[in-house]
Formats: structure tokens, C-alpha cells, sequence
């Protein structure tokens, strides 16, 4: 193993622990006898997709028609868009649609019809359901336009109605893995109350799918469902952590940033690392704004986080850090500090390209 | 001129307006005779910094090294890199040194003892001055230690002192125009306690640099400073039109956004458009975070803003706009609404390239 040298913001990537949270979801989804379709907006990398297929994954979600077309040129063949049809980007969907087995999400009868009389290749078409997050969405509870949107598409030559999908988002904001339980159990009762209505009617019976990695991560039996689609799971993070979702030493990525300046007076040291490379998302502590746990880094990755210690502001290029007086004390300037993102997926799309422990880089797909 | 096509989030950059910004601030500066040394963090760009030559521009300042090499290949020769050293990259630091003349930020005797050992050029030093942001800088009534890290720096052969450096970043929590007047004259007042100080033990007179957009913007005469860095006014943004800072017509970019969902029921729209675009950054707008105001596109830009429709939740890829039942009712999934961003460097930063008005497309430099 060479030493990773660390010379400005570099987002380490632990192999061993990203592997580890990707089998435990395999086995799961084994277990529950369901499809796992892993969403790769968390990593967007081809390099990383390649450790699911170590697993005999073989489908996948992504977010935009734009992460599409590249998981498409990397071999991947069963790809939900799981954003409701952008129709601006009809003629890339329609490249896609003609080279591999593409999934749509539609809500709306204006898109239904737009897509049948513009789209040039067969697709899958899954319902998007509002569960409760109040997000995208046909609500759950308008069972009439559920019905008439299906009834739509099941008339269109070239679409083809998979099933009920939904993102019950709503549970990054449970206060306990019973709540997320709890919310869980709601959602598998809504949708299948909405499947019951369609088969009531004549139209499936339909899949459902369910997507978010609290639920994919607390729930033991996924069994009720046919398709799960977590993807920061891969990742975890500190927003995952405080939910009690994963375990500190599930978290697979940290930000090694450079320290630049020490001001004891005010128990902080001032790392380069910004908004540009954390995001600004932040989950609240103590009633304080965190955007980072810290911990130092180690010869081979990095060490527990350090009690006490986060990031507690963040402006383009600067991190500042609060600590106690020990580590104010302990750490120089031109050591390095790794940080614990508060949100995986966001840090990942800023910095576009990790370092494994073991020094190799893996790339994102280039954006601009 | 060619209808610009939008398909995704597309950064679009008004030239007359991004130019007229410039062109006020040369004006300003001229009259009242102080270098004008912009930062180019906000727009990234080498096509974008052609503009700023236009006026005579020679003098730039950047927020990291990695800038700093990007805009020296693209010609530019005299550089502050406006971020505390990070020694970890000495050998990027002698390159540069090398080859243009590099002015550095330093705020403690540990980097100017690593800097004396391990510079292989000259390059001039700015003092970090804390005037009261309390981010970095040696505090300005610390003048014994201001004294004590000047002197050190006047012993160092390669070192040259230049001035003391101050971002007055507080101005952004200011309330009206009239305090941040107020807060410039105090940091013009505390500087120049600092470098009347420096002089009666025999070191300078060395300049004053000041940098922060509001500042710039707002007050009228510059001239007790020697040097000003204003870098968002190229652009300006929601946060500049909410301190009153800038009027709606000088914001130069916006994020044309197409339109996927429309919710009546809770008056919302959905937009191709979140987090990984605008980024996360918020104001609080009549007690609500707002992530962006929302406009019209026209043929040739955008239109005034609609009043009382914002952007109220941004997840990875999804925008929410909450409008009023009116534009809610004439807004059409598949018609693209243009996004007015809260902070537009970390909207650049995020999307890497323009779209001017005209149609052309304008790159930052690549990350990742």
C-alpha cells in the first residue's frame, strides 16, 4: 500500500467498508426475495458501479437522463431514470430507450401523452407515488387519478406499466429506527392499497418499488415490496449516522482536508475545505449547525471521530473547526484532518473523484 | 442571435449585464484611484476573465492554488491567492513563484518559518488582518503579534511584506446600506491603526487591501485603501438584492430550470433543478428559506422576477417552487423557468459553464 499523499481536499474512499455496506444490502435484499436496484447518484462513478456487479447486480437507478447515458456507455442495461420525465430531453431518452431496457417515472397525464406520441422505442413506465414526503408524486390517497394515469398508459403502445414507485424521503426526519419502522409499514400499506385498486380494476397486478436508505437499512423484511433502490447506503454518512441508520465505522468516505491556520483563542483551526467541497448541507447538534465530524487520519484511512470536535462553519474555500483545547493543541498546521461529510452523495458530486485507501483514483463523470 | 435550447439546468450569463458590473467597479475604483485586483473564485472562468482585460485588468485574486495555476495559464501574471497558505502545497506555491508574480496571504510565524526554508522564488506577503469576521486573520488589536509575524516576514530574504489583507465578510450580516458603510469605515479605521503601528517600529508604509462585494458596492469612495477584491459583483445574486446591495436588473446569471410536475393542490411547481445545481445555500425571506427567486425566460434573458414565487426546497436533483395559483396555472410541465441563484459562486462553481445570451458557452476549469 503507498502512502496517499494529501496536498489539498481529497475525498478518501474506504474499498473494504463500501464493499461491505453493499453486500450487507445484497444479502438483505436475498433474503426478502427482492429485485436491488441500486441508485448510483451517490457515487456516479463507473469505477465504483463495478464492485456491485462483483454481487451480480445488474440493475440500476440514476437521477438524470445525463447519469443514464454514462452508466449506459458503461455496460449498464436496465436503468431507471427515477426523476419524472424531463420532456426537453426526449431525444436522449429516446437514444437510451433504443439501446438499453429503460425505466420512466410519470405523474401526470400531460407526460403519458407526450410520451406516446413521441417516444420512438418501447420503455418501462412506473408510477411515481407521494407516499407522504410531499415531494413528486400522485398522492397516494387520489386512488381516481392513480387509476386514470395507469388506465392511460396501459393504452399506449409503447409503454409499459412496471409498477408503483416512491421515495418515502420523509423518513430522514424520524427520530428513531422504530419511526422509520413505523413509516416503513405506512408506506407498504398506501402502496398496496393503490395496487389493490388497480388489480380491483384490471390493470396489474403491478410491482411496487421503494427507494430510500433509512427504510432499505432499519427494516429486516423487505419482503412486502419487489424492488428496493437505496443508494447513499454504499456511502453512509454523518445525516445517516445521527438518524442511527449506520454505524460510524460504516461510513466508507472523508474529506482529507489540509489545516491552514490555529486560533486558539476561539478553540478553532481553519481547514482548506469549503462549501465547494462539503456542500452546505448540515444537520443541527446540541442546536448548533454541524457540517462535519472530524477524525484524524491514519496511516491506512482514518480514526474515530473526535468527540467534541466538527466542523462549524463553512464559507467557498475555508472549513472552520471547533474543537477542545487538546486537539487545538495537538494538531499543526500542514497536518491533515479528515472530515466526516453530513451528506455523502452531495460531497461526491462536488469532488468528483475519490482516492481509495489503497492510493488508486476513481473518477465521476465530468460534468461542464 | 440563436434561441438558446434548454434541455437541462443550464447557467445562463447576460454579457451586457456581467460587463456593466465590471465596468462600474473599474469606474469606481479609477475615481478613486485604487488598484482593482477582482476575484475571479466567482466565475472561474479564463473566457469570462477576458472580459475584466478589457478594462486594463492586469491584477486578480483567487482562493486557491489550483485557481491560481488555471488563470497563470491563461496569461495572467500577477496573482493573489487570497487563502492562508497551505504548505502542503510548497511545490504548486514554487512553480507559480517561478513564473508570475505571486502574492500570499499569511497569518502565523509557523508559515513564515516554513516559507523562509522552503521557497525557491520571491513573492510578496499580504497580512491576514481578522477586522472582525473572526474566520482568519490575526486580530486587529492584536497588534503586538501583527508587529511580531511583520517583522519576521521584512527578515526573509524571498519574502516581501506588501500590505495587510482584510476581508470584511460581516458586511453580509448587515441589515441596511447604512451599516455596511458603517462596518467599512471601521475596518478602514482598524486597518489603519494596524499599519500606523507597523510604521512607528520602522516596517512599511505597506498598502491596504479590502475585498468584500458589499463593501465595494455600496460605499462611494475607496479611497483610503490602496487595493479592492470584490469577485460576486461580476455576477451579484439573490443574497447582494436582499442586503440591498445591488438592484434586480445587475444579476447577470440565472439557472434556466425545465419543468417536470406541477402540484396545484399545494401550489407548487416541480423543477429539473436541485441541490447539485444551485447548491444549498439559503436566505430567509419572510421567515422562510429561499433558495433561489424565479423569473420568466424571454426570448433574448429573462424577465423580472415573480413576485411572491420561490424556490422553497431543493433535494439532489429536484427543485420546488411554491407560486401563486395564477403562474401555477399558466406554467407548463416542459416550459423552463429561469432560477435567480442565492449565491451565485457556488452556482458556478456547481454547473462549470455559461451560456450566454448570444449562445455561446463559456467553461471553468475542469475538477475532479
Amino acid at each position: 500500500m503507498s502512502p496517499i499523499v494529501i496536498q489539498k481536499p481529497t475525498l478518501l474512499l474506504d474499498r473494504q467498508r463500501a464493499i461491505r455496506n453493499i453486500e450487507r444490502m445484497v444479502a438483505k435484499a436475498q433474503r426478502s426475495d427482492v429485485r436491488f436496484r441500486p441508485h448510483f447518484k451517490t457515487h456516479q462513478s463507473a469505477q465504483v458501479g463495478e464492485w456491485f456487479r462483483l454481487f451480480g447486480v445488474q440493475a440500476i437507478v440514476v437521477s438524470s437522463v445525463t447519469m443514464a447515458r454514462y452508466f449506459a456507455q458503461h455496460g449498464w442495461l436496465d436503468i431507471v431514470i427515477a426523476f419524472p420525465v424531463n420532456i426537453l430531453e426526449i431525444e436522449s431518452i429516446n437514444q437510451l430507450a433504443g439501446q438499453i431496457y429503460l425505466g420512466l417515472l410519470v405523474e401526470s397525464p400531460e407526460v403519458v401523452h407526450f410520451l406516446a406520441n413521441n417516444l420512438a422505442a418501447p420503455v418501462d413506465v412506473w408510477l411515481k407515488i407521494d407516499v407522504g414526503l410531499g415531494r413528486t408524486g400522485i398522492l397516494w390517497s387520489d386512488v381516481d387519478r392513480c387509476i386514470a394515469v395507469a388506465t392511460q398508459i396501459e393504452a399506449k403502445s409503447l409503454l409499459s406499466l412496471r409498477g408503483l414507485l416512491t421515495h418515502a424521503g420523509h423518513t430522514y426526519r424520524a427520530r428513531s429506527k422504530t419511526e422509520i419502522e413505523t413509516i416503513y409499514h405506512d408506506v407498504v400499506a398506501r402502496m398496496n392499497q393503490v395496487r389493490d385498486r388497480l388489480l380491483a380494476t384490471g390493470i396489474g397486478p403491478v410491482e411496487l418499488s421503494i427507494g430510500d436508505t433509512p427504510s432499505c437499512s432499519v427494516v429486516d423484511d423487505l419482503s412486502e415490496v419487489d424492488e428496493i433502490r437505496p443508494g447513499n447506503f454504499v456511502f453512509y454518512d454523518v445525516m445517516q449516522l445521527q438518524l442511527g441508520v449506520c454505524q460510524e465505522e460504516d461510513i466508507a468516505v472523508a474529506v482529507a482536508c489540509p489545516v491552514v491556520a490555529k486560533h486558539p483563542e476561539r478553540r478553532q483551526l481553519v481547514i482548506y475545505g469549503g462549501a465547494v467541497h462539503h456542500s452546505k448541507d448540515f444537520i443541527i447538534d446540541n442546536d448548533r449547525p454541524v457540517f462535519g465530524y472530524v477524525a484524524r487520519l491514519t496511516g491506512d484511512g482514518w480514526g474515530p471521530r473526535l468527540p467534541g470536535v466538527y466542523v462549524s462553519g463553512l464559507s467557498q474555500e475555508h472549513g472552520i473547526i471547533t474543537a477542545d483545547e487538546e486537539t487545538i493543541g495537538q494538531v499543526q498546521i500542514g497536518d491533515a484532518l479528515a472530515i466526516l461529510p453530513v451528506h455523502s452523495c452531495l460531497t461526491a458530486n462536488l469532488l468528483r473523484e475519490y482516492v481509495t485507501l489503497e492510493g488508486e483514483v476513481l473518477r465521476c463523470y465530468q460534468i461542464g
